[in-house]
């Protein structure tokens, strides 16, 4: 492993970073996490302006890392459909964190906290083993 | 804030990374936050082998954001320190977050977890809020 030529180091940060800490990877699991986006055409329309070739390049790669898995679509032939593995779901507790860290700082960059975000945060910091528990409950009951 | 060139879109996770979601700059902030490192010199040695141009590139960005500070050496005319701000402090969970993450899948890609990482590991999600105000308050004692 430390031989691996993937990762950077030996150090579990940067190995987490080297899957998953470019620009674009945690939003496509954002995605799939936050509002259920299975196919290509769904991940692509994100605010943030994906282009094609970068997604098919991170979906490949998550896919190879065993954080998601790609399948055939029920109905349609010319679609596959991006699934997370319980890698791609482990990874909602960070994504939690960097939701919550921004909004620490949102007012410095004058941008205001909006009602629901504040109460996201709020639940989640209550309790975040239950809020992450209860988040996954019922994103995994609204696929199956 | 949605016309900030700086972000790609208005959702928190996004504008997270859009600030410290690159190849190095949790890496740098690793290194300040685990590692105490407070000097161009110290930051520029990790294992990871950030290239002098990058390291400082990401330093006056983090420094622009808030993240951290830059100050005059008490000793050295010619060294900067550098110090991470209240909003550093607070990426800890994230990073914490990430460790965890790439632990609970460090097996499947071949790497075994090393009895210190299984101690941290352990001791973190007994008790995450208690790890983490541990941490700190011992961390900037440590500086103080």
């Amino acid at each position: 492993m430390p031989n691996d030529p993937s990762f950077r180091s030996n150090c579990p940060i940067s190995c987490a970073l080297d899957l998953v800490g470019d620009k674009w990877s945690l939003l496509i699991l954002r995605d799939m996490l936050f509002f259920n986006k299975q196919t290509f055409k769904e991940l692509s329309g994100s605010h943030e302006g994906i282009a094609s070739n970068i997604l098919s390049n991170r979906l490949t790669k998550l896919e190879k890392c065993g954080i998601i898995s790609k399948s055939a679509h029920p109905t349609n032939k010319k679609t596959r459909l991006y699934t997370l593995n319980d890698s791609g779901w482990d990874l909602l507790p960070s994504l939690l964190e960097l939701f919550s860290w921004f909004l620490s700082q949102s007012s410095s960059f004058g941008r205001p906290v909006s009602d629901i975000e504040s109460q996201i945060l709020s639940d989640y910091q209550a309790d975040k083993e239950g809020f992450v528990k209860a988040f996954r409950d019922k994103a995994q009951a609204a696929i199956a």
